[in-house]
């Protein structure tokens, strides 16, 4: 198929075209992302390291830079079916609106209850330590998408669920507690006096309103400490990307159903969850040098990892109880202002993708976060969908792409992920409407506490 | 195909496949619902008189009780394929938790930012209101679904929408202004002091919460008070029916392509605009004498028109200034307790519905809202999903069938409407949790000055 009259507004993938396995694209890299390092022998964490903190299978896919393609379980893919396939939208009626000759598509993973494409993971990481037979596991979660879908995740498997929420979004966004009540979670505000390291950060920080790296500490400090549990974590990690990979796998198919060529692929980045997933197979394609692709990484301009961080070991939490990672970043002691709407608070980034970026396969821009909400409630109403602030990043660099088309004339074909929904971020929405938002850009000054926390290696 | 293993889990209709004409259930009722009257003449509302009120191709469709099928124009078609087809989904995983030989199904309008049905006659009557060539529309709501709706079709459309909503959701429900808000739309709560009605209604009842009664007569008011204004209505009304049978259309052809005979088909039941929708193609077989079903309407126990209203002609307001429409009703003078969470808060009921119903084509059960939280939690756990309170009156009696099923060994397929997702009711489901929700029946005492209200006719 060829003409455009013929793409339906959405295209849904049969549940026999659904993936069967997870694509990895480090397989596919020549220069792979550098190992997760132990920060007391300066070594590469062993396997048996890993699985103090997370369980064996996960750890058998963090280490697994190799295989290409690993078979989804039975039970994950049954999961999936209840709100896979996602759907591969044409914004049909936002490009009448831009009046370009752009095509623009979105791959929507806001269907389903916890309103983003993080219960892609969610359920795969829950599946693999109820395998193990563990009682429970321990998450963070910022804009409180990760943590929704760990206790759907979890509720679905009789798992316990124990959550700590970055402060800022757990007071901006009080019903999300409600939600993961509704499925048995346990969720307290970050950080808090509940662990060690929680005490240490409000000793040193009095008034802070938190962040994931914050919350990450917690999590993991509850999970070692605990029999039974292990922690899980919704972004940067590869398995993470390994299992979000479900997002390009079924985008690439309903592309190629209906002979769709991206030219641009665009995600939002936090951990790198959502762009990962996205692009993998895209990327997978032009590692091989089978097609090309220009990928773009949408950051805010307040927590901007790739645009301004510093491509080096870094611990992946503030209270630096993690192993290392290689990735770019602002450095473990960078704390988001408190200006800043939603997610997307991480210091760093995947190290896949930082990997991917060094080596010059993607490029990545900084928006601030005014002309992100603009962005969105543009979207929400002509395409009906209220987006997530997160999302809306991506949305906001596709309408730009779309708007210099038609300056140019171009007729290129735009895919973006839209990641989720905004129903849980009407205090952002609120101010965004009574003008009270504010743009927050870092400055040299503001980052240099976080560079200066980089560890030496 | 008849065997179950082929049947998905969700089953999308392709574009092709979508209705592209509603289905007019009234053309094959022998016994039609009764016509509106004048309260002033005490005669049959003609065509002119309605169209001070509505815009005149709606009153056109009010009043047709003989076409069978109604073309859907074209505008309105692609803003379905915007948000639809919806899912009809098999509850696998709720028949596994249930142990149930029962087949269950739902129809799932949730997956729209409205997050109901709502969206499916909001965008038909601001089109036709666009069309006559109005400046805005009015309206009321109640749970908020219909004004998020309504605010969704007019920003698309360009028109203004004003929305009196019903005060203890205005005040449940904060963030349920600010998604209209989004959409461009005006919010107030009802009763106000902006219109003559609310003002004397405050008067008579200083502290009251509201209902969708006291709504209904602030936005008509505002409406026929306002130059290039109508009002338009998100249930009740033959044209809201009419609409909303893309539903049960698209509900049928899913049933049909897959060989699933639907036993039992429920829906809850407010003003019935769901109810309706659903039922209505199934309902014109039944009244063909081709196919039987068993139908049942699920009200809350707090607001109970179906079983224990009386049969008569009725004020649809509080105000009483609307026309007069025999239904199952509590009598414009019953204000439902405040207790009483979300929608399904109006003391009458459709009269397509309230006819049939009459006639002993369909069953009426009221339910309380603790085992409906219940019910709602118990699916949400397995089915992902987080329904909407209204809906899941629906989920309670589907999983009261099926556990009958149970019992008896029955093989009975059973289809339910799902018509939204609970974001918005976090408020509920947080009392729920904490234990603070009650269960509300009026005795014959409380539903006596509604009664006392019924005009003579």
């Amino acid at each position: 198929m060829s003409t455009n009259e013929k793409i339906p507004y959405k295209i849904y993938l049969s549940e026999e075209e659904m993936p069967k396995e997870w694509y990895n694209v480090r397989a596919d890299m020549k220069n792979k992302p550098a190992p997760l390092v132990n920060p007391g022998t300066g070594k590469p964490m062993t396997a048996e390291e890993l699985s103090g903190v997370f369980c064996k299978e996960l750890v058998d896919q963090e280490l697994d830079d190799d295989t290409k393609n690993i078979p989804i379980p039975e039970e994950i893919f049954n999961f999936y079916k209840m709100y896979r396939p996602s759907p591969l939208v044409r914004a049909y009626c936002l490009e009448e609106k831009l009046q370009t000759p752009a095509k623009i598509y979105y791959k929507f993973e806001g269907n389903n209850t916890s309103g983003s494409h993080k219960l892609n993971s969610a359920i795969a990481q829950a599946y693999y330590a109820k395998k193990q037979g563990l009682k429970g596991v321990t998450t963070e979660t910022g804009a409180g998408q990760w943590g929704t879908a760990l206790s759907m995740a979890c509720s679905y498997l009789d798992l316990d669920c124990v959550v700590y929420m970055v402060k800022v979004s757990y007071e901006q966004k009080p019903f999300r507690r409600e939600v993961m009540r509704t499925y048995g979670a346990s969720v307290t505000p970050s950080p808090s006096d509940t662990t060690e390291v929680g005490k240490k950060i409000l000793a040193e920080h009095p008034g802070t309103t938190g962040s994931l790296g914050c919350a990450i500490s917690e999590a993991v400090e509850y999970a070692v400490t605990h029999e039974g549990y292990r922690y899980v974590l919704g972004s940067v990690l590869n398995q993470v990307l390994l299992h979000q990979s479900v997002i390009g796998l079924e985008a690439k198919k309903a592309c190629e159903k209906y002979g769709i060529e991206p030219d641009v692929i665009i995600g939002c980045a936090g951990g790198g969850s959502n762009l990962g997933g996205l692009i993998s197979p895209f990327m997978g394609e032009k590692l091989r040098g089978e097609k090309d692709y220009r990928f773009i990484a949408v950051e805010p301009a307040s927590c901007p990892s790739f645009t301004r961080g510093k491509f080096a070991y870094d611990f992946c939490d503030t209270g630096q109880i993690c192993p290392l990672a290689k990735m770019y970043t602002l450095g473990s002691g960078f704390i988001p202002s408190a200006s800043h709407a939603g997610g997307l608070r991480f210091h760093g980034m995947s190290p896949v993708l930082s990997q991917l970026y060094h080596d010059g396969m993607m490029d990545a821009v900084a928006v601030e976060q005014t002309a992100v909400f603009e962005a969105a409630e543009r979207f929400a109403r002509v395409e009906g969908i209220l987006p997530a602030p997160e999302s809306s990043h991506a949305i906001k660099v596709a309408i730009d792409e779309a708007l210099k088309c038609k300056e140019t004339g171009e007729e290129k074909t735009i895919l973006f992920g839209l990641t989720g929904t905004g129903y849980f971020d009407m205090v952002a929405y609120e101010k965004f409407h009574n003008g009270e938002m504010s743009d927050y850009v870092p400055t040299d000054e503001d980052l240099k506490p976080g560079f200066d926390s980089l560890p030496d290696l």
